[in-house]
């Protein structure tokens, strides 16, 4: 993943667990609020605590006097904050890549953790499609490059669903109509539309918008294209925009190489977080055990929180948690993904230990994963070690071998045993391996 | 580093930022209890607050009720912690790096940091000397590797300390000892001294202690060690014992290629964390500006806090934060270490947005870290986008050129340009990266 994102020009940056308890809050709605993990001040806590909220026993009205730091939700925020504090010493566009955990305190589940691990990519200061473009190309190219069986990267965009809502007079109801597009999965069509009634949206416009979900009967991602254009108002330029711009990326990301099986339009795609002005994604895997794998859009105003306004930018981000969980699943993980050793070095009996020291050393300066037996144990006892370990090659050598300066190397996949020098036994390791 | 803990046979481990605070009091003194960051627990915590600490602003009594975890402190207690709940999937003895973050509430400061990255490299379920050799190796191969100017491996043993405790009747005072030796580098000859009749010595065992401080004048390793041999009593199996061990550990790291020179025997090395029992490790870098770089030793109970007796290991430390301090310092950065993208497509005007991705795409196909600039914007603002990234080469293509399918390649370093079809173009960066 590493290697793709800068194969793709992200450069690496990486910010502190812990930032400012004011920076993060607000940033996530009222529930992201809650699921922080709040770090309790060092010393005698109490001595400045807010003696109000600590007589009215009001938890959260105590926060701010007990509680100055917090860890890192997610990596968007301290990268905004990172991005204008740097704002004179960074090239823009700047595209940025960031792999580092983040901490959230949900009730822990299948696919959902309390520290988990994410692998974000943002291009920030430039609003061309081709930003987007590069990001679907990067999805393609790691989830593709990891192996990931039937990966499906949803594409939608927010001016599209603003321009729906225009169109059917619900533009005041926007967040009901993400939120109810976002829940459509886990509580279908009867739970989505009583859910709009509850918000109080006539009986026209629940059947407009339920007319989104009609889309979703064609597999063609141009045809839900052109199925969402024909809903929107010829004169809203933004939304017809969009729709030209949508149409743009994903006829490029197809051109160049990104398979239009791996690609699908999605009218209904939301994603709840506010920030998102633009382009939405999001990556699921078929059959998979978790929700989805990847999220990310763009966003016209992300460092406006901290004073800095106009700078678009577009970014995604990877689950690896998730991705893991994928993998595990298919049995798909890669086989050179293992970093054991692959060559032990047994100690036949003490007088040995300077030759087992040699050899091992001299297997490690010809770049072979190697570790010695420390002690001249039970042949047995440290074969079976090397069987645990499961090493490629064991090596071994007696007191006639050493006279010699031989050494029986063992094949353990095969069991196979050669006698060999031990510039040969070098030999034979590199080339096998 | 990881490519060399890898190449030494050892296995990477990751264990969660968030520890049970049960689990980390008590095991860095009380000190170390205060500098731990502790979670406030989510929700309502006042709720389930001890009213009686509550009543009384008593901080530390109130703490368990309102945290139940605690960021990891180091990476010990938590290796010790998985050993003993993994005992039964491990291969013993097992050996095992870890690179991860650790956070203590310090004051900031040089080289001191709130927030910093360890990484650790143990052996445990053996007492063979080898691993001490091993690890000693391994010092040598990472800082040789980062290329760290004039560092110092400095060897000390516990056991050789306890030995001198016994042979000057101050056994009893020897956390007094340690405490001492440790703080020798700040307060010097008349400082110890002081410090240690405070605590209650003799004059005659002062002057015994202040007599390890005289070994240091001569620089041979091996005389130092013959001149702590001197000082213990003869009938010390144990001590005795350590200092043949000693002798072994540092011929054997001499004769697989450590150079002398890099090797401190000082027996005048404590390491304060009271959990060591054999050998003791500490680098420093000369005319650093932070203090030792790495440390480590053996510890015979590492896992009896969890309930788990007589497992025998020995660990190393790397601070990252501080070998980059040093790098910086020394200006010892390696060239390769940047992973900024190589070449920059430009954008000339808008028709060649098709011919830039395809370019793009190509480079990176061939493994080169390329971007494009996203827009056509001026030539002057791209090119200066181009130096400010550091770029090798800058391709762009205009009109004419497009329609021959060629390509202008710039490299910025000579400023010399070429016209080159597309093939040949990444050909020639490939061959010149």
């Amino acid at each position: 993943m590493r290697e793709a994102f800068e194969r793709f020009g992200f450069q690496p940056i990486e910010t502190p667990a812990m930032e400012s308890l004011s920076t993060l809050t607000g940033k996530y709605g009222d529930e992201g609020d809650q699921l922080i993990f709040k770090l309790l001040n060092n010393g005698d806590f109490l001595s400045k605590a807010d003696a109000k909220a600590l007589s009215s026993m009001d938890s959260k009205a105590l926060l701010p006097s007990i509680s100055k730091k917090a860890l890192r939700y997610d990596l968007t925020v301290p990268f905004a904050r990172f991005v204008v504090m740097s704002r004179n010493d960074l090239a823009f566009p700047f595209r940025r890549y960031q792999m580092q955990t983040v901490w959230r305190g949900d009730r822990p589940g299948k696919g959902r953790y309390q520290e988990f691990t994410q692998c974000d990519a943002d291009i920030i200061g430039s609003d061309s499609v081709l930003c987007e473009l590069d990001l679907m190309q990067l999805f393609h190219e790691v989830l593709g490059g990891l192996g990931v069986p039937g990966y499906k990267i949803l594409v939608n965009d927010r001016r599209l669903l603003n321009g729906l809502a225009r169109s059917w007079g619900i533009e005041d109801q926007f967040s009901d109509l993400t939120v109810a597009l976002d829940k459509w999965d886990k509580i279908g069509d009867a739970g989505v539309q009583k859910e709009l009634l509850e918000r109080g949206m006539t009986a026209d416009q629940i059947s407009n918008v339920m007319s989104i979900f009609g889309l979703l009967e064609s597999e063609d991602l141009f045809a839900r294209l052109r199925g969402v254009q024909a809903l929107l108002l010829p004169k809203d330029a933004e939304a017809q925009e969009a729709y030209n711009e949508v149409v743009k990326l994903l006829e490029m990301a197809i051109a160049s190489g990104v398979p239009a099986s791996c690609i699908s339009f999605d009218p209904t795609l939301a994603r709840g977080l506010n920030y998102y002005t633009g382009a939405i994604f999001e990556v699921r895997v078929t059959d998979a055990p978790v929700g989805s794998v990847c999220g990310g859009g763009r966003y016209a105003n992300l460092t406006d929180i901290f004073g800095w306004e106009g700078m678009s930018g577009v970014g995604i981000s990877f689950g690896a948690d998730r991705i893991y969980d994928v993998l595990e699943h298919f049995g798909a993980f890669p086989a050179e993904s293992s970093t054991g050793p692959q060559a032990l070095v047994l100690m036949l009996d003490q007088d040995s230990e300077n030759a087992v020291v040699e050899m091992t050393s001299e297997l490690r300066n010809a770049g072979i994963r190697a570790a010695a037996y420390p002690k001249a144990a039970k042949l047995k006892k440290q074969m079976k070690y090397a069987a645990d370990l499961q090493v490629n090659f064991v090596l071994m050598a007696g007191e006639e071998e050493r006279l010699q300066n031989n050494w029986t190397v063992r094949q353990m996949a095969t069991g196979e045993q050669q006698q060999l020098s031990a510039a040969s036994v070098v030999d034979l390791i590199r080339s096998a391996l």
